[in-house]
């Protein structure tokens, strides 16, 4: 439930009508595709439904479960330890059982409230495709079915997806905190980082900058660094210093009340080769192409199009990245995908990264980073633009 | 691969001899049960066999993984974008897709590594069990399944649980030295703490200190606090100032190289009404029992009983967390748990948390953990233990 604000803080929670309007919408959905309740198994998709926020998921222990009726609250079917935290959401419908318990892990309990909100004869629709995942153990599902032998499993991707991707203002408010907060951070640095720390201290330095400037949580970091350029920029810090001439890349998905930043800045230590600037250069004029094509009713495709034709003018030898950046929200990445096959239309309210990378010797690659909001006309820029050259690091 | 060891700390990584003991032990498992492969696909999983450590498995965009032939090292079957996080592990045979591509998500490439592997009517092991899911969309699943119709796919969990909760020695240094950071944290909290500053704020500072004093990541860090009590232990920190009176309790899962602590301890602040100290005592005496039950070959159960026991001579009222403690390793949390049912046999290399808790008031909740490995004769404690009575920050 929303919490009164810390002055020049936006609100954690959200209010009941916030929980309203994205149940109504997906009911509205659901009505549609003829489905008679959603069977929902995730952190976000819990998260999205009910406002339950807790780092408890983490345990794999125990599954969770929201069922969204036709009509109506959420009712949630929860081990007995989320009982209380689950009852400061707006949901009042809540069913527990003593966990862990592997002989009937919730599923009796769950097959009732299903038949109870469905019929015996019910469509659930559960997320199966792309980007999601059933958390649950697979054995438990297959009960699941078994006792409820009448009942279609039906695919509700398509609702999720098209709900999740756009945004609300408060959501946005959130997102928008978290990169004012990761800027901020990122723009300190060159005074703070040196030649000489290993990327193990570098990694630490960045996140207590982040959690002393009011970062919840600095959730995702990783990078890399070598000399005139990272190969990699999914990898732990590794324990080596860096030196004078390398490449460095931070990439982070910092929190604020559930909610992502997805962004990364590069840094050169005393001196930069001329191609490692030229790269620079040519994946910011990229993110530049994907700022002005990033408009309501344009693709993913397109914003795609435009960035990679820079990056193709300028030398691009590849991406092993597979797009140019993602939605943005309550996860680390989202749907869409600017992506050439991904034919998402804009609308005002979605989040997105402009990730242009690019390879520009074998085994060195560059990438950059930016969030926006879709608005009408130019989108909005979450984080503080980089700098258009290479930042050095004296 | 294991790195060079920092002077003073466990080396990162693992040597290949490990990962090729675990195979070997899973393939020896694997030929008893008449399975031709496994299948693995969620992130500890895949990493215990292979050394794989990256954070980027918080994108839920691509799914990733690792089949495990009956002979020789595990073949990597994921996107392009880890190719070279990849190469630096022991694995050899790293096959790779373009990824995100949802028209064809890895599904071609996995089935002809499985088809392969295993043949065409080949016995694949997957984990369905209790603690374990399946990380993929359930419709690739689905279709992976048409598309090897006359291949079984199986249960494996059993396989997994038996490996995995019995470490080896090097696992048990890296959960020993977050256990020992994390410690000297809560033992310099006192002097760090004070009534008047807000739940967020002690979350902040807790996360600092882990940081400063080694800690990799403070990826759990759950609480509540409350007057003369907190009745939920697994919420987000609140706005709310800590008071005289209050009870505050931490519990984190802190991280060294991708192993966890999970412990926490409890503070009141100015003063702490009898029922609390009284709470606070029996669950120390709680946790004592279970360090004289837990040796090889006592059950979880007993030593799930050897606490109870304390806790309703103690005037216990129950407890939602539905177990006295649990595995820990490579997660958070892991098989077994501390709970009269499960009956799984303690041998010397298992780590476990001893937990108990109990309600002492209606909505008031006092808990205990400490870590511990179980070696021949008493258990070797991870953590530093508890004072023995309730600490009251002045």
């Amino acid at each position: 439930m929303a919490e009164a604000a810390t002055p020049g803080l936006p609100p954690r929670g959200f209010p009941p009508e916030e929980f309203a309007a994205r149940c109504s919408k997906a009911q509205e959905m659901m009505a549609h595709a003829g489905l008679d309740a959603l069977l929902l198994t995730t952190e976000p998709e819990v998260r999205y439904f009910s406002g339950y926020l807790t780092q408890f998921w983490q345990s794999p222990t125990r599954p969770w479960f929201l069922v969204l009726p036709a009509r109506g609250k959420p009712i949630a079917v929860i081990p007995a330890i989320g009982a209380e935290c689950m009852a400061r959401t707006w949901v009042e419908d809540i069913r527990t059982w003593s966990s862990p318990n592997p002989a009937d892990e919730g599923i009796s309990l769950l097959a009732g409230t299903l038949t109870e909100t469905a019929g015996a004869r019910g469509r659930i629709g559960l997320p199966k495709g792309p980007e999601t995942h059933l958390r649950m153990p697979l054995a438990d599902f297959e009960a699941l079915q078994r006792r409820l032998p009448d009942t279609t499993f039906a695919d509700a991707s398509d609702i999720l997806r098209a709900l999740r991707m756009v945004k609300s203002e408060a959501e946005i408010a959130k997102v928008a905190h978290i990169c004012g907060i990761v800027s901020e951070v990122f723009e300190s640095l060159p005074g703070l980082l040196r030649a000489g720390m290993s990327q193990i201290e570098i990694f630490r330095l960045f996140k207590t900058e982040c959690l002393q400037r009011g970062a919840d949580d600095v959730a995702y970091l990783v990078g890399g660094a070598g000399a005139d350029g990272y190969g990699d920029i999914i990898s732990p810090p590794s324990t080596r210093p860096v030196e004078a001439g390398d490449v460095l890349i931070l990439d982070t998905g910092s929190v604020f009340d559930g909610y992502y930043c997805d962004f990364d800045r590069n840094y050169a230590f005393g001196r930069a080769a001329d191609d490692v600037r030229r790269a620079y250069e040519v994946v910011y004029a990229a993110t530049e192409a994907g700022l002005q094509a990033a408009r309501p009713s344009a693709t993913c495709a397109e914003v795609y199009r435009a960035m990679q034709a820079v990056m193709d003018r300028g030398g691009a030898l590849g991406n092993d990245v597979g797009r140019l950046g993602h939605g943005l929200g309550m996860q680390l990445t989202e749907w869409p995908s600017n992506h050439p096959e991904d034919r998402t239309r804009l609308e005002p309210g979605m989040i997105l990264t402009l990730e242009p990378g690019m390879a520009f010797a074998p085994g060195r690659v560059m990438v950059h980073e930016e969030n926006i909001v879709i608005r009408e006309g130019p989108p909005q820029l979450l984080t503080r633009r980089a700098a258009p050259e290479l930042p050095i690091i004296a």
